[in-house]
């Protein structure tokens, strides 16, 4: 993957392939995804390092004000996931729930992230919508037949970089390591290119031992329930690949919760100003300086003096 | 401005109705209001107390990936503040920017943001496209008779109830306090609720002069840059209202990059689970109890048992 | 229904209030719905005397390109009916399929549609997405508990003005008039405005049936199939309202079809200039007048000369 | 450029090229151009033998209900173009107007038209927004280097195979042939693929003048007002491509109004069945049998006998 020219991130002067998210899959190295739900979060964690994205569903729809229950139309999601494709260089994974209905919808989804950028479609075996757990036994898992005819529609129809991951929620539905297994299996037939198994558990034992078990494809998990374990017990199990789903939305919840909290108390921002990110800060993770360099390349020159007003970028963009 | 139902928002048994916005301008109190860029950070200002929200331009477009040069199409801004207003219960007042075209596409703009139950809008006297400042002379202020048509015909176009805010940029653009006046006299003839003027000074000298000055309509200021001010030198000039203008954002910036950073050199969330907010938190602020209701109201019993599995509510909405 | 100002549409020197569609749906005449799928062919359905439209979903997904198979998103179909409504002054029915999704979606849905000026919606008992027939049962009705749930959901959700109607597909689906009536009787209890009942045979015979062993409630009608049937015996039969379904872009396919073949065979328009809308009909249809008028109201007077070229209005807005 | 799969159109058994918008414009032979402003009417113009399209700016804003004065928004233009590419497989050249803005704004735009299938982009050389042309001197010609600059820009930020036209409108203004010389010289200079000369005269003779002179680059022209012109004319005089500009979208006007009044009239659509295009056409335009066959290849097989109300494809898709 690799762009000439990036708009709202850093151009580069040469133009420079990063990882694809195949690429990462199949490494031997252990891989971390970071979770982004708009451009800026995604930004943010390119430049912490991290070497691709997962682009959540829970924090995609908190970022619209939604629940995460397929209130978010497809095209909603869609328009973010290529916000985030644009802010950043690296590969974006996208949580792609159930496939927003049949196998039809899952593959029009799925060809519309691709053409957006996205990397790769996550696709778990539930239906559509997604419920809420309050009320009782509502969450089923999909029929096997039926989900691996989802997944036989997205590979068909994206192209061969195009990854495919294929979400187990049996653990999660409380049905046990051998349904997860069969389903694992039968699944594997329908040609996804890895495999997430995805556990509730506070230890991830479950995991373990299905890692230990089952080793047709990249293994994905994501340890939010069960994040003491270190990361040297995945690399241990074989492990892909490690998704960290949430963390930095609810870090965005924190920060500005606790900013407005004393904004509101305080009224003032004079005590809070050394705590919130600087101007530059922002404007150097969403490309500025290319802005400035286009207008000095594409504008007309103009003969006026800059007035004083003008030497102050930070000042044009402050509100 | 009330709502019987409110998605993604604390509903509350009775309809209550909220201040609106012209209240609050109008108000013999220093009303303040929060940055807000997205339906979440919206929900996080209104319940640390805030009872009116500013829609930052600049904080919707970095939060999208863009530069703050309207680079965001205007229907872009506008479904972004649609997801504000519906995850609030309190005015919103949006950053319109020079109002993306001519008179009739801030007219245009200003009946849709209307549509979608925002507040009010504010209009600055500056020309289509922003620009960037690294460039010499490029940010002429908007000829006044120009920009006193595209005032009246926003007016003209909404209800009674839409604010419409003139904001003067004559001080940014360093033409001194006699312009400002002359602006504030001349914008407040095409009908405006109340004039913002802007200043990039570190001090607030300029903009107590201009409240000294001039008192036609309500006053709103910007302390982004003179931030050391305290509250009580804006109340004593006989302010309106403080627009506290992108901290959020920078909070969120801040919190994101500090726990992507130690994520990333830690390969571990143990550490910074303390860090950032609960799921609990999130689900409070954007109402997934009222969902939990409405799912015991709406959908048909059933008879099976709860699985253990099912038990969880934050289980079911994890990453 | 009315507005003051009108954007690409008629503006009328008064505001003039339009019929409700709950007016139209009580009233003791028959009232004719005519589809629309844009903003153009609804401002030409109502130029043609229409006093409310039906906002299809096959003709809505069919000008994007789509499938009637619920691939457009529900946020596609609410900007499409956004369009619909802004480009005229009459009220709008939108098709709602089945609610894309569960009682959650529908009234998500409906709730967007209100927002953007939609008069109704009308809701089918079947499930998401909608399939293709060429497979065998894939067509089954909707729990009726559930559907009852949709429809109470959607109900408590909208305003008092806002129409819901609740359609019957067990006729279409093979169930017969038993259970139909068994339908129309739970769904009643749910609060819709309307009951739609509908047929695929070509005769109205069944549908006659009903509305004589029926009629606690408004009877709307989609006469599609059994088009011979003349308007004279659903005014004795009691229905309330015909829907003209899908007959605008079926017009505006055979036209399109018959100018593209001629210009395709002939390499030229001179022989199909006087078959196809002359531009004045169009401005007329969108309301160029308005425009020209705001820009002499609103934007600052020149004293230049209009040159010759400027003095053609269709000129400008020819391609 | 060619698709492996094609929601909504006609799939191929085989994968099929089509002729690239470069290589139809350099071909000797004379290229037409075919309007089109949504799915629907562009899947029209493909089967009937056009080889590229025109994605013209006044039937894009007419079918949305707008005026054709930048309304709508950069955003909601791109999105139809989105479906009027997913609905076919010939090349599409977008009516860029003047680019939305300023070099920014058109290789923003530029891009995302790239990035959603679209073959090229023609930028004329006038300011944004476009006025109405009942008020004076409004249409004034953007500045030669500024216009150089947005070329430049656009041409820089898009792949190679991305086709850019510059439109030249000195003669529409009333600047004469001299002007429109200088002008194609100087934009040549910025890399466009193509020059497009417009003009406003009921005879070609300009046109022809220009073409005669001028000479560095493919010809590209929209006979809107010359439309008596043969196109033996044109191809004599080395044309190379003649734009349909707005036609199919006035074909459907002309067929949505007599049929919407025929129907008002006649109460009824008994009289102009045979004069709409029947449901077998649109779902042949479409692409429903890619629909059922994936669904037979997709969904699992079930053992229920069909009903024979699932026999009738038509049926279900009706309304």
């Amino acid at each position: 993957m690799s762009k000439a020219i990036s708009f709202g991130a850093e151009v580069l002067p040469v133009t420079v392939s990063s990882t694809t998210l195949r690429e990462l899959l199949l490494s031997k190295e252990l891989t971390f995804l970071m979770e982004a739900h708009d451009g800026l979060s995604a930004a943010i964690a390119e430049r912490a390092g991290f070497r691709g994205l997962w682009a959540s569903g829970l924090s995609i729809a908190s970022a619209l004000g939604y629940r995460d229950a397929n209130e978010a139309s497809w095209t909603q999601v869609v328009d973010v996931v290529e916000r985030i494709v644009d802010a950043t260089d690296i590969p974006v994974l996208v949580d792609g729930d159930s496939g927003f209905g049949n196998f039809n919808n899952a593959r029009l989804v799925a060809r519309k992230l691709e053409q957006r950028g996205a990397s790769g479609m996550c696709l778990e075996d539930k239906g559509f919508p997604k419920l809420n757990s309050f009320v009782g036994d509502r969450h089923p898992l999909a029929d096997i037949d039926e989900f691996c005819g989802r997944l036989k529609a997205v590979k068909d129809t994206t192209g061969p970089d195009f990854v495919v991951v294929a979400r187990i929620e049996a653990l999660i539905a409380g049905h046990g390591l051998d349904e997860a297994l069969v389903r694992a299996e039968a699944y594997a037939e329908a040609g996804p290119d890895a495999i997430l198994i995805h556990s509730g558990k506070a230890v991830a034992d479950e995991i373990l031992t299905f890692a230990q078990e089952w080793s047709k494809l990249p293994i994905v998990i994501v340890p939010t329930k069960y994040y003491k374990t270190p990361a040297s017990v995945f690399r241990d199990a074989g492990i892909s690949t490690v998704i960290w789903a949430n963390h930095s939305m609810r870090a965005a919840i924190a920060g500005m919760r606790d900013i407005c909290g004393r904004i509101w108390s305080e009224e003032s921002i004079a005590g809070i100003e050394d705590h919130v990110a600087g101007l530059d800060e922002l404007f150097s993770l969403i490309g500025y300086h290319e802005l400035a360099q286009a207008e000095e390349q594409y504008l007309p020159k103009r003969t006026a003096e800059r007035r004083p007003s003008d030497s102050d970028q930070v000042q044009k963009f402050d509100n």
